[in-house]
């Protein structure tokens, strides 16, 4: 299926626009996955299976994988979802950019080494750079615009002739790279007002706002400036609020609790 | 040693500004590799020992390794440089850059796992994201800039008052960045002109220049706008120019003797 066909079923008949980040921090696992053999999978694997009707994607994000060498484990995390999980699709989080030659290898890692359904880019390098990713009309290409960290604004928001620049971003990738329809943006939930600028030029497209809960971000006026009219176009992801809600031997259940008020309270703006 | 001293070391001790870019892919191989067991370890390797005493410094592109689920062979080709040519310092071309958390990971991939001296990243997210580098004052940053791909200028030359982006990201890394010297740029060789602007900018800063050979940049060109007044400071990057330049039971010798030919061009307009 279509990352945005999937997406759009997520939203609808699933009712959810909970993305849930999994971001594996082995000193933050409970003492019993602590000690575990394969205890990175072991804890992904228990939060995928509690939260996942809840999900409108998975995102977990490479470098969490890539600093403990447990590529492997990210690569049977991934085929678990599709197999247990199927309809829920997985955003592989790795903000990677580099010229075409290179470009088409890290479009390999992605979506034939991984199997995700998504991947998030970095958009400074140019069309080029993106084009191998956008060819892949079945797979979805999640550019950085407006980012939740406080630095996001150093580069982000200098005035371009008038406009900023993650509006000229937003702008040339509503214009010219969708052509097959798969773009997303990264607009972080810190900067509402920047989210309804980004809304108002791209249309329905999916946008991805982290940084609710530990950065702060608040649902409703993301609700308010980002929803389409349908009250979708929204993934809001939540990493750590969800993961570790619990450190317990029921850290999944506490998961779960979290996923579901973080749905709860979404779908009350919706 | 710091990565700066180490450069500085190749340049002036050992006459080179050539840095071998090391982009491994098995279609490319000698057909007495392709066959061998572990075949990028054993193609790179023998590059690295055909050309080290020619490089400034070497740089290994990690998609070429991930799409092969080769992490393995890096972590080794980069502990075999370390050990058989101590001095010559590994660039990790990865381009990263992620929030605050997540870019501590990052450090973690590049520096303790694989154990780079310095690592190629991504500016567009601002500070905080390129902070956890920076602090590892003995590593080298080294910081998109002006690329040398077609659809490096979609949004790096889009005029910010009266200044276009990738002066204002070279500015603002020279100013405020580069607190503990360990900050170098890539600009691309087929931009001489944008070259001599940025030099103009950060004074000694080293220059990552890939974009000669394959991709057209001129030599003359880039030297006489981008060397510093003592004939350095930039790494002027051949990847495919030297490792494809052989086919046969010989590829190491035709790199070798590429990369000797590159070494003195470049020294022809120190």
């Amino acid at each position: 299926m279509r990352f945005s066909d999937a997406l759009q079923q997520r939203w609808r008949q699933h009712d959810t626009l909970v993305c849930v980040g999994l971001d594996p921090d082995p000193a933050k696992f409970p003492a019993h996955i602590k000690g575990a053999p394969d205890a990175v999978f072991a804890f992904c694997r228990a939060i995928v299976d509690a939260t996942a009707d809840l999900a409108c994607a998975f995102k977990p994000q490479i470098a969490h994988f890539a600093a403990l060498r447990a590529e492997d484990a990210l690569e049977r995390l991934i085929a678990h979802i599709h197999q247990r999980h199927p309809g829920v699709p997985v955003i592989l989080d790795a903000k990677r950019g580099d010229i075409g030659s290179t470009a088409q290898h890290y479009v390999t890692e992605a979506f034939d080494r991984y199997g995700a359904d998504a991947v998030t880019l970095n958009p400074y390098m140019g069309r080029d750079s993106i084009q191998p990713f956008l060819d892949r009309a079945d797979k979805g290409v999640i550019l950085l615009c407006r980012t939740s960290n406080p630095g996001g604004a150093d580069f982000q928001a200098l005035d371009c002739g008038g406009v900023p620049l993650y509006l000229r971003v937003a702008e040339t990738i509503a214009r010219d790279w969708n052509t097959h329809g798969n773009c997303a943006l990264v607009t972080g939930a810190t900067w509402p007002d920047e989210i309804r600028q980004v809304r108002a030029l791209v249309g329905d497209m999916p946008l991805l706002v982290p940084g609710i809960g530990a950065q702060g971000g608040d649902i409703e006026a993301v609700m308010h400036a980002g929803r389409t009219t349908d009250g979708s176009g929204l993934m809001i992801n939540s990493s750590r609020g969800i993961i570790y809600a619990g450190n317990d031997k029921d850290f999944a259940i506490a998961a779960r609790t979290a996923a579901t008020e973080l749905r709860d309270t979404i779908n009350r703006y919706r």
